[in-house]
C-alpha cells in the first residue's frame, strides 16, 4: 500500500509556480509560511465534511474533492475575501489510490480555478473525514461582516436556492425528479459554486453577508443576531429563487404560488452556497452593478427593520407561521 | 440536546480581551480575520487526530482537548513561531456535555497558557475527529526550516525520548511498568509539552529543525532529505534521552547498555514532540544558552555529513544494522 508521504507527493504536491506570492514556503516543512502585503489582513475559516451527513458514501470522489473545498471558498465568498491557499487534512480508511486520484483532482481544479494554492496538511487512517481550512486576503476594514445590517436595508440572495436540497431529498428516495431535473439539482448539492467574485464586488456595497450553507432563514438569522435587527421576507419576491421551478411547474399552473414543500426547500433547504447579504437602498444600482460583473443574479427578498425577529410573508402575502427550522446537526429532530 | 451553536458557544466561546490583536475578528462570522504587523509571516499547520490511532477511546477528555493543540504547536515550536490563533473542527458521535466540558478545559488551558486564541471552527456529528489548524508569527526570514542543516554541523534533540512509546507500550499491555513510571510515561503520551520557548529562543542559531512526532529517526530523516544531507547519530550520546531510565535501570547494572528494546523507543517511538535541531559547531555555546532560556535540556546525538543516508552508531559504537521504521499512517506492517 501507498505511504503517508508518498501519497501527499503523488497526489497534493503541486508545482512551486502554482503558489503566488503570499505563499512563502508550502508543503514539505512543518509549517507553511504566510505573508501579505501591507494593509490586508487575512480572512480564515475551516469546515469538516463527515460521510454520511454531509455526502453519501457512493459520492463521485472527484465531486467530493470539489464540495470541499467549495464550501469553505463560500465563506470567504462571504467575507468579499481573494482565495489564496489551504490546508488539507484527510482522514481514510484505506489509501485507494483511484479514489484519491478522482478526489485530488475534483479538489485541485477547484484550488486551480481560484489560484487557490494547497500549502499544508495531515493525513491519516480512519473514517473518512475531510477537514479544510482555507486563506483568503480582504483589505483591512473591507471585509463583509454578519454584523453590519442595518433597519431600512435591503436583503438580497444570489443565484437560486432550493436545487440542492430537492436533489437531497430525491437522492434519499423522497421525492421523484425528472431525469434533466435531477442531474441539475444533484451538481448543485455535489458541485456548489462559490460566489467568490460577487464577494469581491461586494465589498463597499453590501453592509453585511453570510453564505447559505444551513438554508436561508437561518444564515440571515445569523446576521440578524449579530447586527442585532430583524427583518421581513417576502416569499413573493422569491419565487424567482428556485433553479428547477418545472419541479412544480408541471403541477400547478402557470403563476400559481410556490407548492409549501417546495417553498421549504427554498427558505430552509441548506448546501446552496449562495450569498444572502444587505444594502442599503441607495446601493440598488450598484448591487445589481456587482451582479452584473460577477456574472451571478441577485434578488431582492425582503428588508430589515429595528423590530427583532424574523417575519416571513407566504405566498399569499400573509405571515407564514410554520417555523422553518434552519439545519443544526446536533439539534435533535 | 445541546444545539450546534449553543455547543459553541458554550464551551469555545473566549471573552474578548482573551484575544492579541493580530485577531481583528473571532468567532462569530463566516470567516476569522487576522493582521500581522509589518516585517511578520504567519506560520500555519494542521494536525487530525482520530481514535484509536492518535488516542485511546476511554482517553481522558482534558488530556485529549490538551494533546489535540499540542500536536499543532508543536509544529509551530519546529519553525521557531510564537502562537497567535487556531481554529477548531469537531466531528462528535453526540453532543456529550460532560465530555466537552472536560475537553474544551483542556485544550482552552494550553491555548491561555501560550495566548493562543481559538478563532473559528465547525462541529458536526460523526465519528470522533479532532482537526486543529494553527497560526503563529515569526519574523520574515527567520523560520527554522528541515531544508537548512549543512554538513558538520552539531544533531541535537531536547528534552527525553521514548517516555510517550513505552506509555503505549505499557497501556497496550506490551510492558509492565511500575506505577510511577507509568504515570510519566502516559502523562508524555497524554499532555505533551510543545517546545515553543525552544523553538522562538533558537531563530538565528538553528540550521534546521524539526519536532519529534513520527520517531527521531524518521523526522530526522526529513531534515536530511529537505536539506540534502546525510548523518550520524551515534547512540552512545543519546543515553541522556531516556526520561525514564529506570524502566531498565532495574534489570541492568550501573552503565550497562540501554536494551535494544528501549533504545528502539529513544530512536523510533513517536509522539514525544520534542524538537531535533541542527546547528554549526560554533553555535554550541548559544544553544545551551536558548535551552537554559527555555527551560529544556538539549542533547547532541550526532553530525551532518555531506554523504546522504542516515548512519546510526549502537551503544558499542558499531553501526546499527537493524531499521528503525518512522510511523507512517499508510505503511503497510
Amino acid at each position: 500500500m501507498i505511504g503517508e508521504f508518498a501519497l501527499i507527493r503523488r497526489f497534493f504536491t503541486r508545482p512551486q509556480h502554482a503558489t503566488g506570492p503570499e505563499v512563502a514556503m508550502g508543503i514539505g516543512d512543518d509549517c507553511a509560511l504566510l505573508q501579505l502585503a501591507p494593509g490586508m489582513q487575512w480572512a480564515v475559516s475551516t469546515d469538516m465534511l463527515v460521510e454520511g451527513l454531509h455526502f453519501f458514501a457512493d459520492i463521485n470522489p472527484h465531486a467530493l474533492g470539489h464540495k470541499a473545498l467549495a464550501v469553505n471558498l463560500s465563506d470567504l465568498a462571504a467575507c468579499g475575501a481573494r482565495p489564496v491557499g489551504f490546508t488539507l487534512a484527510l482522514a481514510l480508511p484505506a489509501a485507494d489510490e483511484a479514489w484519491l486520484g478522482a478526489f485530488s483532482r475534483g479538489l485541485l481544479a477547484l484550488a486551480d480555478a481560484h489560484a487557490c494554492a494547497l500549502v499544508g496538511g495531515d493525513t491519516t487512517r480512519g473514517p473518512l473525514n475531510i477537514c479544510i481550512t482555507v486563506f483568503g486576503e480582504v483589505p483591512v476594514g473591507a471585509a463583509l461582516l454578519r454584523s453590519g445590517a442595518r433597519p431600512g436595508d435591503d436583503i438580497y440572495v444570489s443565484g437560486t436556492l432550493g436545487d440542492a436540497h430537492l436533489g437531497l431529498q430525491a437522492l434519499q428516495g423522497h421525492l421523484q425528479l425528472p431525469d434533466a431535473v435531477l442531474a441539475h439539482c444533484r451538481a448543485r448539492l455535489e458541485r456548489p459554486t462559490p460566489r467568490i467574485a460577487l464577494g469581491i464586488a461586494l465589498r463597499g456595497i453590501a453592509s453585511a453577508a453570510a453564505d447559505v450553507s444551513d438554508g436561508l432563514l437561518g444564515d440571515l438569522g445569523h446576521i440578524l443576531e449579530r447586527s442585532n435587527v430583524g427583518a421581513t421576507v417576502d416569499t413573493r419576491l422569491a419565487t424567482e429563487l428556485l433553479g428547477c421551478r418545472s419541479v412544480w411547474a408541471g403541477r400547478a399552473s402557470a403563476g400559481a404560488p410556490m407548492p409549501e414543500s417546495v417553498l421549504q426547500s427554498v427558505l430552509s433547504g441548506g448546501d446552496d452556497y449562495e450569498l444572502v447579504f444587505t444594502a442599503n437602498p441607495s446601493e440598488r444600482t450598484a448591487v445589481q452593478g456587482a451582479a452584473h460583473q460577477a456574472w451571478v443574479p441577485v434578488t431582492r427578498i425582503g428588508q430589515i427593520e429595528a423590530a427583532p425577529g424574523l417575519r416571513v410573508l407566504g405566498q399569499d402575502g400573509a405571515p407564514l407561521h410554520s417555523r422553518f427550522a434552519s439545519f443544526d446537526h446536533f439539534a435533535s429532530t
